[in-house]
């Protein structure tokens, strides 16, 4: 019988991850039914209010009224949610404009999907077997803290190909690598989900030299970087080329939802579009997500995107201001404040939401083992006032 | 190295298939986006119009004006579409309405997930693992004509236990193997894509005697057969039982969006949620979904749900009996009319597309090679000329 558990071990990540979901389940935590009472505050099924600061809508689009009448208009224009048909042979023509605009605002050939995990394991095998750079099987190298919707996809590909998992952000491992196998990809993510950014730069430059196929989620990125929201990787390179693909989720920054695939190869689309998994015999946007895309892209061509930025950045650096931690300075909006152990964290994140602030507990899985902590998110629609109660409110709470 | 391609091979799959896609794709079959035009009645973009033969909506609610409403109305009464936090910790009120009222219309505990290939992805791997049953590894035996977005997760599966294929519709193999094993699940389509049905009560005696664990895609019949359209699997149920999870589409019978996960083994509902791949941490059904689904459901709990199922089967019995087909005689709505080499099933569908009637050409990998031909759908929302005009367009031509 082949070996077990060479990607993922449910065993041990259920014994050792779930007793603290389960002690934040029992703080009232999880399972939060919340309902929008305006101005980004929230209202909880006990009738409690409180400020989501885990929100990834970094721009804040997420309630924007224009978006909410696109996706409206999206179903009322297109008169049905989805039609019954695998994409492959009949779309509605408003998925073709969605996807069209999608590409122009990004300068390069783009395809949706419902969500980031669904594109990844149906592109990454494709990479993997070699069918997007028309060679024999390539050797897949996933980022140790890849995000878990492309880590879920390791087994899909070790079946197509060799796949092994690099120390986070070690170009001298990918190097090497390199040197020893003719074809390479490596899967990462744009921005990290715990703050921090890819080395770009030098990835480029293993790709010249030795052909260096790229997979990068930058989820966490779109809308919040780049002149059109292009995200951080997609505006570090001049173009798009055939070996470099950008997955990104339409969701946190675009309020709308969704993935989308931004790929240089045109040539690629359609094998994708056959073969690439959910593509071709799944559920694709509804005409509600296709009209919230084509009015969160005009919002992105506008320069209401950069003040939307710009007031990010603000809240950002106010935030580090207030309370010092371990990414001050960065321009990124996701900051983790840590505690060490798992019960620290929800005991912390428990008296903050009690006090009208919902900041998630993370520890194992999402971070290691013994660096457990609260995560935060800024957002462009976060009030001076909100930021400034909010960072009194973890001043008063020791953390390392 | 582990060896290669046990569960899945690009190199096969695509060098064997995509020469008959490229074919449909030249002739003008594939990537067509349509308007729908009123009465079932699409437009595509050469401004020529043509009956879909391939809609999976078969009580033909994709179209319903109620459904729409509440898509828009879900949108308007949560002023948003998606909300940037994961589901396990907060979450919509619509949300947790539309899984309830889905819970009470199916009378069994109820999770939703975008599509079933995620809810698959992140659900048969805890099984695989034992965590559904609280015991060590089980075996996982796959239907050799399980659906793709239950075979993808094959490779997933064998990181956490056995993974074997079975023949279709095999019980005999089905039982040696649960006599070799102490623990073993079924992963198989209530009714299969190609129109046969699951031998439903030859497993639950197999159930009942060796403890099979059952996971059933019921996607085809969800809607179609069951007093409040509860679907093939679940209608020939009493109860589901702690050892039978149905995942099915809400698109297709419900003319909404995502996928629902039946379960009986209620206490199991916090260990999906957290440890169910995407269900933690990616995209789950927007606002207006989950509207659609309500209004759905609201459908289903009245007469005019067996009106529309009526209505289907009397579309069913008339084509039937103009066109004589190997599925004669089944409740089902897919017919595949057979015509042996690909050339020839791209050829027809192209001709009747010509005279308006959209059937699709299929082939490997979607069916069997030497097997290729035309598949339609009956819907309750065809009318008796329309089927009429299309039969005898079918019976100009020869078939098998």
């Amino acid at each position: 019988m082949t070996k077990l558990n060479r990607f993922r071990n449910n065993e041990k990540l259920i014994k050792y991850g779930d007793p603290e979901w389960q002690k934040a389940y029992e703080q009232g935590l999880l399972d939060i039914h919340f309902e929008h009472i305006g101005h980004g505050k929230l209202k909880d099924q006990h009738g409690h209010e409180f400020i989501n600061m885990i929100s990834c809508s970094y721009l804040g689009l997420d309630t924007d009224k224009r978006i909410l009448q696109g996706a409206q208009d999206g179903i009322a224009k297109s008169s049905t949610l989805l039609m019954g048909s695998s994409r492959l042979r009949l779309q509605p023509k408003i998925l073709y404009e969605a996807e069209s605009s999608l590409a122009d605002l990004y300068g390069a050939t783009a395809i949706t999907n419902v969500s980031c995990g669904v594109m990844s394991c149906g592109v990454l095998p494709l990479i993997a077997s070699g069918h997007m750079t028309d060679t024999g099987p390539v050797t897949m190298v996933f980022d140790k803290h890849a995000h878990f919707s492309m880590n879920v996809a390791k087994p899909i590909c070790a079946d197509e190909a060799e796949v092994l998992t690099a120390p986070h952000n070690d170009l001298n491992y990918l190097e090497d690598i390199c040197k020893q196998h003719d074809r390479v990809a490596y899967v990462c993510d744009g921005i990290y989900s715990m703050g921090d950014k890819l080395p770009i730069k030098d990835l480029l430059t293993l790709q010249e030299k030795y052909g260096l196929f790229l997979y990068i989620d930058d989820s966490h990125g779109l809308s919040v970087y780049g002149e059109k929201g292009e995200g951080y990787a997609r505006s570090m390179l001049e173009e798009v080329n055939s070996k470099t693909m950008i997955v990104g989720s339409l969701w946190k920054g675009l309020g709308a939802r969704g993935s989308v695939l931004m790929l240089g190869a045109k040539d690629k689309l359609e094998i994708i579009k056959r073969h690439g998994g959910g593509s071709a015999w799944s559920q694709y946007l509804t005409t509600a997500d296709c009209g919230a895309i084509l009015a969160s892209a005009e919002i992105h061509r506008t320069s209401e995107l950069h003040e939307l930025q710009r007031k990010l950045q603000k809240n950002i650096q106010l935030l580090d201001e207030l309370i010092p931690n371990e990414q001050n300075g960065s321009d990124f909006p996701i900051r983790v404040l840590r505690f060490g152990e798992p019960d620290k964290a929800i005991e912390r994140s428990y008296k903050l939401y009690q006090k009208g602030y919902y900041a998630s507990a993370v520890f194992f899985p999402v971070v290691e083992r013994g660096k457990a902590g609260i995560r935060i998110m800024m957002r462009a629609n976060l009030t001076e006032e909100q930021i400034r109660e909010f960072a009194s409110l973890v001043k008063e709470m020791s953390y390392e």
